[in-house]
């Protein structure tokens, strides 16, 4: 856990403006480099720690990866610091043949014509599922959706100590904790969760709620639907864009999930209204 | 403000489970393809609204662009989406033939060899500030900086109304307020400001003070020393990194600045403490 905290002398000053000296503990945030065939693929500011499900999960994310047999291997490049430490900053990945890697990530393709442009720029961040999610039916209860946070928080272990963490969590229908991550980046918490997930053999995460501790963007709609998660639900507001790929998608989007409260900004029959139900079955019988 | 936000029905659960349908007001969340000469140089999700300003600063950030001199001219494309409508999501750059580009944007950056791969990694991240950050001898007073956040905050424009929006804003030593914008993404309301700046010709921002709604990453104090800021406040947390690219620029990081008190983590000096120069004085009459 060393390198997921770091203690530092900080000057605090209190709201009546008196003063002390004491050692604060704050996230560590340091760069990955994924590499592929001894390119960079990308460098992404991250927490260590589950850096190999982070690694996996964002290959998911890419569209790259699908399952264990195509992500043949990762590890640590031998790179040393300037004090001759490993520094663990660094991944290579060898991917399995058949996927032609050498193929440049999504984020350097170039567009195509200006004709168009407007039209390639967004098709040149979205990554297609390769599974239904429309056709997931799961259904969570109103209840159990509201008490995620709680469940995601009383679960975070550095939060407490930094306040600086954003996390990720992997649910079961009936609000069972599977899987939590950690990050400075709300996207890399998401990709190791999902990275831990296909790890496992668990992808696609058909019948899977995630709950994330901040907001809803475009990006972790993307990230839930390619690995066929069919509820994403978020303590804060979802983007418009994140509600309109949800809407496609047929995923399930909750937002301001708090306070025992929530909106539902694409397919709400998933938490079905059990007021209403009762309703309806006295009328039937 | 069309674009800014985006009406649509939820359905709204409330803690004790009654379900209601409703309008919501999201915060907008599109790309935006930054191009030079035809190339694909960056696709960030942003806020629409103050873009040519995002482009500046995200321009500066990268090192690419000092003052408007370096800045020929910037454009949309004019693109259509499938309705025929302009997206105004392509933004060319036309940038000062002495700057060579058509040279890769930093996050193409190939890094160097394997065997020191861990510190090419951190290096390919950094952008090195032109300015002498350190010299600045910018003060604020404390009760100063622990006001800016609600500054900040009533001047927040969209958020009340979609409760989804990082926001930044420069202000003067005194706590006046030069400029504030709004972004999905918090890097990109940073960029917004910057640019901002740039574009009114008051590059380097010696003497001005950076307040963020949220965390302090490594990036964020990066954007504001390369853009000549003494001085970053952060409503939340900063990363170890973040703190340790502050020590080293010569740059005050202020966080959690919230309920009147505050964390300095670095460079202290600039946020004289009052009560003690008050006795010190007293001492030495």
């Amino acid at each position: 856990m060393g390198r997921i905290t770091s203690r530092r002398k900080v000057v605090q000053a209190r709201g009546d403006g008196a003063r002390s000296t004491l050692l604060d503990t704050l996230a560590v945030e340091e760069p990955l480099e994924i590499r592929s065939a001894g390119e960079v693929m990308n460098v992404t500011m991250r927490t260590p720690g589950a850096d190999f499900d982070l690694v996996a999960g964002w290959l998911v994310g890419e569209g790259l990866v699908r399952g264990t047999r195509e992500l043949t291997s990762m590890s640590y490049c031998p790179g040393l610091d300037d004090h001759g430490r490993q520094t663990y900053n660094v991944i290579e990945v060898i991917l399995a043949d058949h996927l032609g890697i050498g193929r440049a990530p999504r984020t350097t393709f170039a567009s195509s014509a200006c004709g168009i442009c407007g039209t390639a720029s967004l098709e040149s961040v979205r990554v297609a599922s390769p599974y239904d999610v429309a056709a997931d039916r799961l259904e969570i209860d109103g209840a159990v959706l509201a008490a995620l946070p709680d469940r995601l928080r009383s679960a975070q272990v550095v939060f407490e100590r930094t306040g600086g963490l954003h996390a990720a969590g992997l649910f079961t229908a009936d609000g069972g904790l599977l899987c939590i991550r950690e990050d400075v980046g709300r996207h890399n918490a998401v990709d190791k969760v999902i990275g831990w997930a296909l790890r496992e053999g668990l992808l696609p995460l058909r019948g899977h709620v995630l709950q994330v501790s901040g907001r809803a963007s475009f990006e972790l709609v993307q990230k839930a639907a390619v690995a066929g998660i069919p509820v994403l639900s978020a303590v804060s507001a979802p983007s418009s864009l994140a509600a309109d790929l949800a809407e496609e998608a047929g995923l399930t989007l909750a937002g301001f999930v708090r306070g025992g409260g929530f909106n539902l900004y694409s397919r709400p029959e998933r938490v079905p209204d059990r007021s209403r139900l009762a309703v309806s079955g006295t009328r039937g019988t």
